[in-house]
Parts: C-alpha cells; sequence; structure tokens
C-alpha cells in the first residue's frame, strides 16, 4: 500500500496538502483507504480517521505491511456544511463494494430529502452519515441490486450511468440548477467504474487520469509501471508522478477496468 | 461549572464509568457539556467530545474556569448500532435551546424513516448525525415553533409533552410495538423542562432525580445546596451526592423548572 | 485477527470494558494491535487510537482482514497522571520488536529521571511518550543491543531479565521503596518472552495466563484450541474463554516461547 | 474569543490552512487557546486538540461565548519528527503562565538530553509531552522561579532572555551549530513578554507584528482598533487584517507588555 499512497512523490498524502489542479488546495479533512484481500473476493479492510492523512502514524504503519492488489485511497476537503467525521470519510464499502466520490451535488440541502426519499427501506437504514456522497453510494446499491445478470464491470457501470441518471433526473424534476460534479469510483475488488462527470453547461469536472499497461513499482518517490505481463491500472484525480504517460479523462466519460485490467472509456450520455 | 461537573463524589464523570441505576454501567462512548453566558439570553457554549469524559482535558480545564448559572451535562452509551461520533454526542443545540435525551426508541432503525417524514424542511436539513435523539429535538423544534405566544417555560411544556405524543402515535401507526424510553431535556437557559417518560407496558424508564431549593456548592466532593435566598434545582439521571435530599421522579413525570426556578411536577397523559 | 482480538467471549474487547481480575475493571483509555506479516521477519503493523477498543470501527474492519500468525493487542487504564495519547499508547514497537506493559513502576515520576539516564543517546531520542512503559522498552533495547549472539529467545529472556534487574536495583540505589508491577511482553514475531513480577513483598502481580499446544478457531465466541500438528500459544491477562485449559502463572515466573513456539516458564531470579 | 480567533479576514483559522510569511504555509497539526478570567488573576482556561482548527466546532463554539480580556491562540505545523497529539499542541500552561512557541531548535534530538539536564526535578517531571517548545517553556519557569521580586513584565522579560541565553550557551557547550527560532509568548494573564529571535548567521525569526493603542472590534471579517481610553495589545506572526497600523518586530528583539498595556520593544543581547 506504501508504494502507491505513502510514497510516490505526488502521492495522495501530498495531494492532502498540496493537490495542484483544484482552486482549493487543501484536502485535510479526514482521509480513507481500503484495500481487498489477495483473492479479492471477500469484503475489504477500511480504515478512515478525521485527522489529515499527512500526520496519520497509523496510516503509515497499515501502508508499510498492507499489500494488495486493489487499493483505494481518498482524502477529503468537507463541502461546507457537511461535518468532519470519521463516518464521513471515504471510502464508503457495502458488502463486497467500495465507493468514493471527488465533487459534490450543489446545494445539496435542498433536495437531500427528495434524494433519501428514492432510496429502499434497507438503504436508508444502511446510511450513517450526512454526506451527499454516502446517499450516492446508497442510491448505487439500490440500482445495482436491481439489475439482473452475475456481479461484472459492465454491470457497475451500467449501474453508475444509472445513479448519475438519476440523480440528474432528480434535480431536474426539482427544478435544481445549481448542478452536480460526480466523479465516482465503484469497485468491487476485481472490477472498477470511474466517472468525471458534471452536469452540462455548470463546470468543468474535477480531473481524473489513468495510467495503464505495466507492473507498478516506486522507488524513491517515483512510480514506474514496468512493461511486463501482469496488467496494472492506476486511476487518480492527480498523477502520481511527473511521468508524462498519465492519460487526462475528458469531461463526462467513464473509465471501466474489466476483471482482466483491461480499460474501456466511454462517454456519459444523460436522457 | 467544576462544582457540578467533574468534583462531586458521584459526578457524572464517575457516571462515565460507574453508573449504579443502569444495567449497563458504562457511558464511554463520548460526552458533552453546554452552559448559557451569564444573562443566559445567548446562546449556550457547547463543548463535545466522543473521547471518555473521565480522561477529557480540556473538560477539565473548561469544568475549573467556565461559570454560569444553566449548565447542561451528558456521558453516551451508545445505542448499540449507533456510531459514536462527536456529531451524535449530546446536548444538541438549536438557536437557544439545548436538548439531551437518556434512552432511545427501540428499534429505531424500523420507523426512523416515518419519523424524519414529520420533520419540515428546515428541520430536516439542520440534522446532522444518525441519532434517535437528535431526530426527536427536530421534532421538538417544529412541535414548538407552531406554538403561539412568548417563549416560557409552559410553552416548552407543551411542545414537550407533544412531542412524546407525536412519537407514540406515529409508533402506533406503524405498528411499532418495541416502545421507546424518553428521559428528555429541553432547556433555554432560563426554563427547562425534563421528563421521565417509556411506552406504557414496555419497561421502567431510567431514573430520574430532582433536587432543589438552596445555593450549590460542592467542597471536596460532596454537593451542598445551602440555605439561601438564591433559588437552585439540579436535574439528574442519578444523585450527584449521598445525600438524602435527592427526590426520584415516578415514571411518566415531567419536571417544568420556571424561570423563578420554581418546579412543578406533573402526570405525563398521552392519549 | 478478529478470532483473537474480536471475537471471543472474553475477548479483549470485552476486558476493555469488563476485566474480571483487576480491582478496577475499566481499560478504556485506548488500545493498540501489533502484527507480524507470514513470513514473521519483517518488523510488524501497529494499529493504535485512543478512543475505548469497544467502539472502534476501524478496529472491527482491521480484525476482519488482517491475518497472522503473530498477533498482539493490548487495553490501556491508564496510570493516573500519565496522559492519555496516542503515542503512549501500546504495543510498542522498536525495527522488529514488539512491547507491551501491563503493571506500573509506582511513584514513576521520582525516578524517571534516573531511569531515563540509563538509556543510550539512541534510545533516549527514541521515546515519544511519558510512560514508565515506553521507558522500560527502551530500556530493554538497550540491554538486547548489548548482548552478544544470534537473535532467539533465550537472548530476549536473558535481556527482559536483566531489564527486570536493571529497574529494580536502581529502584534501590534511589531509595525507592513502592516496587513495581512489570508483567512485560517482547516479542519479535517468531519468539515471545512474557513476565508475569511485582516487587518482592509490595504486591501481587496482575494475572497471566497461558494456553498451549493446539490449533485456535472462534466459533461463535468460543476460542477452541484444535488438537493438531500446528503449534499455537496464546498468553493473556485473562482467559478469553471459559474453558477450563488456561493456565494460571505464579507470580514472578517468565514465559519464553521459542521459534518452535515451545514454552518454557521459569522463576524469575532477581538479586 | 471569536473576535480574535475565528472572524478575522486572516485569522489564525485562515492562518492555519493559508499561512502568508512562512515557506510552508500550512499549520494543520493541532492547535489550541487560552484564555484569562475576567479578573485575570485565576490560571487559564486552555482547549487543545489534534484537529486542523478551520474544522474544529468546539473551537467555533468556545469562541463565540468566552469573553476575556487576554486571550492566546497557536495553530502547529509540527515539527518534522515530533509526533501530533494533544500534549503536544500550544499554548502550554503552568500555574499563572501560558506559553506558546514558534520556530524550534534545530536537531532537537541531538541536544534534548542536555537540555533536560537543566531542568529541576519538579520541571522535568512536569513536561508531559517531546516537543523541544515544552521543555523550553519549563526552562523559562525554572529561571523564573529562581528570580526574585514580585510577579511583573520586567520580571518575566529577564526570564525570557535568560532562557534564550541558557539554550543558546548551551548549544554552544555541546558544539551544536544548527542554531535555534525561538518566537517565545509567555503570559501571566496581565503582563506579556514576546520575543522574535533567531541565532546569529544562522536563519531569519518567523515575523512577528505588534498593533496597539486602541479598543479591538471585529466586523464582517476586518478588525478595528478604534481610539478610545482602553489600551488594547494584538500580537501575531501575521497581521490579522490588511490594515497598515501593525508593527512589524525586527528580529532579535523582545516585546515588553506590562499591566497597563503600555508595550516596549527591546533588543535582545546574547553574550
Amino acid at each position: 500500500m506504501g508504494s502507491l499512497v505513502t510514497e510516490p512523490i505526488h502521492s495522495i498524502i501530498v495531494q492532502s496538502y498540496q493537490s495542484e489542479e483544484r482552486e482549493e488546495p487543501l484536502n485535510g479533512d479526514g482521509f480513507g483507504v481500503a484495500w481487498y484481500p489477495p483473492d479479492r473476493s471477500e469484503a475489504p479492510g477500511v480504515f478512515k480517521s478525521v485527522s489529515p492523512a499527512w500526520n496519520n502514524q497509523n496510516l503509515l504503519s497499515l501502508s508499510r505491511v498492507i499489500h494488495s492488489r486493489c487499493i483505494l485511497a481518498h482524502v477529503r476537503a468537507a463541502t461546507p456544511g457537511l461535518p468532519v467525521a470519521e463516518l464521513n470519510c471515504h471510502p464508503f464499502a457495502w458488502e463486497q463494494f467500495t465507493f468514493m466520490h471527488n465533487g459534490r451535488i450543489n446545494e445539496f440541502q435542498t433536495v437531500k430529502r427528495q434524494l433519501l426519499r428514492r432510496l429502499s427501506d434497507s438503504s436508508y437504514a444502511w446510511v450513517q452519515g450526512t454526506t451527499d456522497s454516502e446517499t450516492i453510494f446508497a442510491l448505487f446499491v439500490d440500482i445495482y441490486s436491481s439489475l439482473k445478470g452475475e456481479s461484472s464491470a459492465e454491470k457497475m457501470a451500467t449501474a453508475v450511468l444509472a445513479t448519475i441518471g438519476s440523480i440528474e433526473s432528480l434535480l431536474k424534476s426539482a427544478g435544481h440548477t445549481a448542478g452536480c460534479d460526480l466523479n465516482l469510483v465503484v469497485c468491487d475488488g476485481k472490477s472498477a467504474v470511474v466517472s468525471r462527470y458534471s452536469t452540462e453547461g455548470t463546470m468543468t469536472p474535477n480531473s481524473l487520469y489513468v495510467h495503464t499497461g505495466h507492473r507498478y513499482s516506486c522507488e524513491a518517490g517515483n512510480t514506474k509501471l514496468l512493461p511486463c505481463e501482469e496488467p496494472t491500472v492506476l486511476v487518480a484525480s492527480e498523477p502520481l508522478t511527473p511521468d508524462a504517460s498519465w492519460h487526462l479523462i475528458e469531461p463526462n466519460h467513464i473509465v471501466v477496468v474489466n476483471e482482466l485490467l483491461e480499460t474501456d472509456i466511454r462517454p456519459i450520455a444523460i436522457h
């Protein structure tokens, strides 16, 4: 975990105090990491804290000893008005799934009630915190659970697109024009779907980069993706290294990473 | 504050690890204090923490320097399943009002949705945490705000009774038979209303004591209520001292403390 | 980790609020766990928190996903006057070694200075907190580092005995008669040494139990040590289960667990 | 307290994430406030937290209700290697005195032992944390306690200068050439002494500003010092407002604020 979370030159810990592609460079309102056990079929481990990532000794220790082939990490800049609490930190986990969100539903408080109304009783009861993010995940869980078919990257992609569509339709029907900014990550330990999205005509969504194709390593702060037969995919809000091979995802696209770690980038069409 | 919160022989700090009148003697899941400025017309100060009360250095320091004529203190034993977070600690504060709850709505998750549905939009948006307690307070705020007349102990008493009645009617209409245990405190800095209540036929509510009539002091751990012209009222789940003059409130009664610090104890009639 | 730390009927989490063999049943001033990676030759992972063990979500999550053949866990009841802080929580870790302490050097403040004077410059600079426990560990590190020979259970045992002897001689030369209570655990991931000790004539040391010989499992809260070829050793302040096979260690003895997980119990002779 | 700590345009909360006169703009490793009761003759209240100042709800609440004529506030950027813990947060308090430090003894670990050796037994035992800052305060307490005469600004100034001198002589005798950066604040609730100092030839000390002469107010984020008969003194690492009347203290000077709130700025002569 350390080679991803703590060691890179522009690691997520560095991003916690020196983000480069955001207006507000500080993400010091807590953090979280999730990782899947080696066979990636058990529920993930999650560690969250309201302390800034840059001074957390537990994170350093866990990063040193945890080895995993599927890791998520998040540093939070709390939306003004949403409280800083461990239960509001990302990643959120539900059974096999993990979820993170970079962005916000603008003026969330004005549509929170309608949004929660869409949740099933079980998802409603499952929500523990007060963020738009956790609510979006609960909505995803409901939509995903209603889909037929085996678990797969495609099923997750369908559910992510339907989640974004559901939110947009709700905002529209509520006369809410402030829009939303939905860079979402959903992962089940084997596949993952990541969106870069914001409501048409409102803002440019937060940046999103992908790095693929090689075995990953980190030496003296420089991540390397070495040519080898084992595929590797990194997805991040900002490149972890100065390396030019990070690919910027266009706004309103999703990245689908399947079980073979093949990536497919597709436009998001919301009707 | 120290003479009430930290110094008494059976202070709330002692109650945090050695409660005597509960099955579960431990209240180590955070705590909170609130106090009103000298003229009691400004909004109160609030200090909360998820740390146990018994080892909190800030509480010791605040208790030593804060002087107030109206103080609330709470130690929490989290209802299983409800997260330990600062935003779930009591007292809750809304404008001039403070609120604490000892007890629970049993099987809260099964009626949470219906309960929140009763809230006004503003109260709904105001709720930050996930406890039954904060929701009950939000319901009180809505009911109180709908009443006519000047702020007074009587108006608060009316709203507390209507809050309990509203919850019971909702539980009944939802077919919920697990009942609730509602020892509530509502205070505006000048008056206060405290209930000892549980649903008929379910359980005996948590204990509640009142101590009145004299000036309060605490010397070497013994609280004293000295005869003097300045009236004083203490209300507590358990007596703060071995002193025999603590009066046990009967189940299903409320204590109304008006601006003159006169107390009136009345049965709760829920129809 | 969960089968040891969170699931047993009388797990260390239960001991955090309901210890049975101590005068003071509460250990709510933080906790810590350490675990060695599978091959037990790397430095251990450590997770500590000042929150009570019983309500820590991270501990639950880590316990579920971490698998290790060598685990340490500790719940703290802070010695009055020693601050509650993450850096004062056990286990302490230094390179390959982990350390825990149940007990105290009585009137530690009066001999702290002399004790720290015995430390090497590097150990002195390494100490981060303010507990007697961390200082004792630093003393152990110095003594162990001065011994010749390969790392082994015997070398650790020699160093533990010399550490206890060094403390006793220092207390004696300082005219300190309050004594100490040194249930110590030192572990390098392969071997471990555990003492049950208190100064002659002062008090009975805290309890210490050993459970050996079989493969460990935990089902529905009951730990089981099944007959099998893989040896297992549990050492705990209190039995984790009602099982009668927990063996109480006599006062002033050490338990030496070597790399083959053979245990040897020896009297402590301090001259 | 709010008009000083939370409301100004460039308040210490803003300085916690956007310091302007430091290389490293972030002070997110905890914070603390201290305030003296109205008559300024009792020991101060202290509130500290390891959370960043910018998201602490307790700080907001305390700032709103605490009124004091003598307030200290500090945001911490932990010296690398020194742990983030509440007991390492400033201000430190000892009896009537409060103390804050902006700067560091460079390579503190290499001289920590010699520095602590200079402390009296009682100061040695009093130290709870691991910072250079707390040790410097303990040294001040020893020096101050050894001086004759009534408590006064002059006595405090003498002790501050002697403390700086003692540290420099120790560094010199230890062959330590890395120097120190000692912007110190000592306050007894009535008088205060503040230094801007660094070892000759090493670095420029952190900035220090003084604002004097008028009654203080803060409206819509702008502090004002209105002409009036009640004198007021503000001392801060960075101006709280764009107001031009903040006076930059020269390096190696101290500001002495006496009981009449008269300020005197003097060069520091270390021999």
